[in-house]
């Protein structure tokens, strides 16, 4: 049992700690996907003072059908990568709240992060990992039936379409580079887009264009996913008749676009155009002692592996800050 | 079984190919640690013609004791982690040769990798990820007892020395956080510096100071470190009489630095004053079609999460500049 080596620093009974008011802790994390949750077992490790407030345990993992792109593990579906990973911070005596959202931080040598329901938590440092969020389309069957057809990424998830008809949603460069993921592997791909043209980039659109099995329905928007347990098909309308019809596919992807949780650290902190917070390759912010790190910073590409490499460094950085300062 | 839900794209019968010198490929991967696994996971995804050229299997992690700071595993060996990163890219036909080195790149809209054999390779992206290696003291035992009481890395294997006697080697900033680090878990942290005084930034120091179990001897070097299956002690010899005596301890982190494996591509990509090959946040180099990831960049902080994010995004960023040159 090589685990007991370390058993002297981390005892797996030590379970999740309350938050305790008076506490200026060295490092408070904000997020709990994979940027949050490596930041959170780096911090520990280097024997920080730390917290974690989490919305939504796993993030944007915790909605992905199957994961084949996460080095270690061939095939993982998301629910059982988030469990790995909550039990990994688990064995660590961290401050924990889960379902609580940041509402503002208060700049300062000490930071105060003021949650939704009033209480607040002092900290040296925070690391901000609070991802983004889908642009949902917001119709009937689509909440319901996410992972079970209805997917954002297809990065992630268009192997799993091997051989299926599916649609995409959107026209811009995320809905083409989407389809065109799926042209590759699915049987047919159906992309509805709501103008009469597509906004994507003239190369991409080309691109799309060398694949017979692709097929542009415009004018049209998506009012609602069909399925049970999996989904059967989408209606879709068009804009200028009202006219519906039923799409018969096994998956939907909705390519609309991300949304940055960002919005209790504007004016805070320098953003991009897109909202994110702009960080360096150590994952500072324009302000001392707040890192940041994951989907919500404008480091390139979204995945799993990135996000988790970025809450490393921003974790080594904090813990590097505090070196200095004390 | 889940995993035959891809089944139409990737099929775990195919093998590693040989490489085909008549081939253009689209990417060609420098290196088999977690930066160029990870990318060959994901080019060979994104459809690419992909091959990868590896030194020696798993980089640095093959040489690492055990790992509890790669999400997804409580506790793994280098071992083993290297085996499933292994498996995982086998799973593809990906062009593949291991125990080779590159020795020069000729750049051009297609680009020539030549070999140490005096074979060549054509490829439109070169992804480098061709790691660091530890500088080595050089003496007997050292090789035998790598990751049986030799460590390189205290961020990684600092824990598992909780409780015992260990030896440091090196007066530096890394020889001083790594004393730092240790001298929280182990027993008695000795440091052993060649020179008279420390070379490290004042502040480290002064933080190393803090500790009481901490002992430092100036002016001797490491000659040999003893023990059959593990460490069991050090031979140190003073620089100014020559005089031999042994400490005893259970293990020994060599902290005199660590050099990028960047000489093949000396004078074609800027670097930086340690030779690491400069970066943007998406990998690309000063070449275009030219990406790097991993330890061998400038990316701070050398861990696995961190490099094979970085792997993630040159192979995103490499199937990009594919997609608008094509």
């Amino acid at each position: 049992m090589e685990i007991n080596l370390s058993a002297g620093l981390f005892t797996p009974e030590k379970n999740f700690l309350q938050f305790d008011e008076s506490t200026v802790y060295d490092t408070v994390i904000v997020g709990g996907g994979p940027a949050g949750l490596t930041a959170a077992v780096y911090c520990m490790r280097k024997g920080l003072a730390a917290g974690i407030i989490i919305k939504d345990m796993g993030g944007q993992v915790a909605e992905t059908a199957g994961i084949e792109n996460y080095l270690g593990f061939r095939y993982v579906n998301g629910a059982e990568l988030v469990d790995k990973f909550r039990e990994q911070v688990l064995q660590f005596g961290i401050a924990f709240r889960e379902g609580a959202t940041v509402t503002s931080i208060q700049d300062g040598s000490v930071k105060r992060l003021v949650l939704d329901d009033g209480t607040s938590v002092s900290t040296r440092t925070v690391i901000i990992a609070s991802g983004k969020s889908w642009r949902r389309l917001g119709v009937k069957g689509e909440r319901e039936l996410t992972g079970r057809g209805v997917a954002y990424c297809s990065t992630c998830d268009a192997p799993f379409f091997a051989g299926k008809d599916v649609a995409v949603v959107g026209g811009g460069n995320s809905g083409i580079e989407s389809a065109i993921d799926l042209a590759k592997v699915a049987s047919r791909v159906v992309l509805v887009q709501n103008l009469d043209s597509l906004t994507a980039d003239r190369i991409l659109v080309d691109r799309l264009g060398e694949y017979g099995n692709v097929e542009i329905i415009y004018g049209h928007g998506v009012t609602e996913i069909l399925g049970e347990e999996r989904v059967r098909g989408v209606s879709i309308r068009s804009v200028g008749t009202g006219e519906t019809r039923n799409l018969e596919v096994q998956g939907i992807f909705i390519e609309i676009g991300l949304v940055p949780n960002s919005g209790f650290v504007k004016g805070l902190l320098e953003m991009n155009e897109s909202g994110e917070i702009v960080v360096d390759s150590a994952c500072a912010t324009s302000r001392p002692g707040i890192f940041a790190a994951g989907d919500v910073t404008s480091v390139p590409f979204k995945q799993i592996i990135i996000a988790g490499g970025e809450g490393a460094k921003a974790a080594l950085s904090a813990a590097e800050y505090i070196l200095t300062q004390k």
